[in-house]
């Protein structure tokens, strides 16, 4: 009979010379922070059914369940340092532990993110990770930093992951290659961390945060937490490239409110644009420009010749009637 | 229609001046770490049905959902500083939220344990918490740390949340009252969050963990992790009030293999006695000396004549045959 504590040695401690002081087995972890630098911290709790299909593939879901969370460091420019994982099983299944595992920790290597602690149970299938960063203090791309006259940008493409879910559910017949290749945006988000740290290293004013629940939904966070308004050039927003493929109506709808898309919407001072674009390219992440923050409050939508668009689009609530 | 984003503001972020920069509601807490302390961090995934009834009090869940948490801040020697939140519910219950948030609130203030990100989601009932703290370098209570001829005690008692768990299941007739006062132990754990702080403070070698699965089972880390053996005087062992009451099998039982008990069990040299008294006595925390540990591999039980006791014993395993 396989233990608990056999599980968790088997699948999940390794023998690495990482970012901990002290790593998994004793009752905490101890990490040393860099000194002078502050810690940034994040969590969500990923449920079988809610944001993940039954069934699921093992591999890229322990990608995605760090992808998500190295997604919140991005957006707070945080240099990723570790994390824990709460994983509750229906059971044990070493197969199922073995590609999850190496999912995750292909992700972790990558982003030098260490596992440093972690509980084990039975129960429904749900992960709950918490990842740590450090940032410079003064650095932090806060959601209450967007002022009048920033221009408004977005990391690489929306809407692809909203389409392959539209593929799932049936709302759409979507051919089988395209529907593949949005599938891969919905199950592999690339978490944009090298750019969040090179626009936080930038010496503006600068707001941030990562798009999870659709570019609309998020957006109101910083108008709201910086007490400004925006405009927003509809059909500037870079649509993936399954979605680019679709009609302008479901192009405006996926890229506006799809969720799941983990790109970083920021703003920067206007006058900043040639750094922005030159962080961008240091990161190797495509940025695009696609509107501007106002003093007026409220969100403003206009189409490619500035016209004001009339749409109705809300963000995606995990308890709202979707 | 109340969102996701509304729950979290309501119930759970706070106008207080905590340990944190910034709280909760960007894509990041950040905290500032005192300079030159480590960082303590541990995970616990608690699952309704598994670690708690379905029905549980909520204020009650609230409490120990943080209180399991914490001691392990505690058997580290680490002082509390933050806490994030995984929380999964069937629905928006607003009485729940309340209580339950009360609970879990009461016990941060006790502890200066400030809320600093959190994740909610509909799903399963479950709670998923990380709690952070900070230590002083070389005085975390680590598990390797036990070295022959040290003392090996206990805080408080054991065995009472292993009685109630009894009466519930009914695997004995236990008198109501008594079951009152058991089951107290079993809802509501204290957290040895000051006595780990005076242990860790101690200018000597030590080891600790805190016993959650049972004392012989938790005792075998510290064995394993240090590479040393053990003498436990098994009638030394502290029982609960409502155990003390019961017959000897069953105190020897449910305080060897209890589960959900959240005491320290630390090891010091012997020279320290007075030490540790002192540290016991400035925390407001009863400690036993209940055994030594030996150069020779394994755990041996006596009586307290000091003859060797064959027992079966194990620990709580989540996934063990139970």
């Amino acid at each position: 009979m396989l233990s608990e504590f056999d599980l968790i040695k088997q699948y999940f401690r390794r023998a690495r010379a990482g970012n901990a002081v002290l790593g998994i087995g004793d009752d905490c972890a101890l990490l040393a922070p860099t000194p002078g630098m502050q810690t940034a911290i994040s969590t969500d709790m990923l449920i079988e059914g809610r944001h993940f299909f039954a069934g699921a593939d093992p591999r890229m879901l322990g990608h995605k369940c760090l992808a998500v969370n190295l997604s919140d460091l991005a957006a707070m420019g945080a240099r990723p340092v570790g994390f824990t994982l709460g994983l509750s099983l229906p059971g044990v299944d070493p197969e199922w532990l073995e590609a999850f595992s190496n999912g995750m920790f292909a992700l972790a290597d990558l982003h030098d993110c260490e596992l440093v602690g972690g509980d084990t149970t039975r129960g429904p299938l749900a992960v709950c990770i918490t990842v740590f960063g450090e940032v410079a203090p003064g650095h932090a791309l806060r959601r209450d930093a967007a002022r009048a006259g920033h221009d408004i940008w977005i990391s690489g493409t929306l809407g692809d992951a909203r389409l392959a879910l539209a593929g799932y559910w049936k709302e759409l017949a979507i051919d089988r290659e395209q529907h593949a290749l949005a599938a891969t945006r919905m199950h592999m988000p690339e978490p944009r961390v090298a750019l969040g740290r090179a626009l936080a290293a930038l010496p503006v004013a600068h707001a941030a945060l990562d798009i999870s629940d659709g570019l609309v939904g998020d957006l109101a966070h910083i108008l709201d937490a910086s007490k400004v308004g925006a405009t927003l050039g509809v059909d500037a927003l870079p649509p993936g490239p399954a979605l680019a493929r679709q009609p302008l109506a479901l192009r405006r709808r996926f890229t506006l409110a799809g969720g799941d898309d983990y790109e970083l919407c920021f703003t920067v001072p206007s006058s900043q644009r040639d750094a922005v674009l030159a962080a961008a390219a240091m990161a190797h992440t495509p940025v695009t420009r696609v509107g501007t923050i106002d003093a007026q409050p409220g969100l403003r939508l206009v189409d490619a010749a500035g016209k004001a668009l009339q749409m109705d689009v809300k963000g995606w609530d995990h308890f709202g009637e979707e």
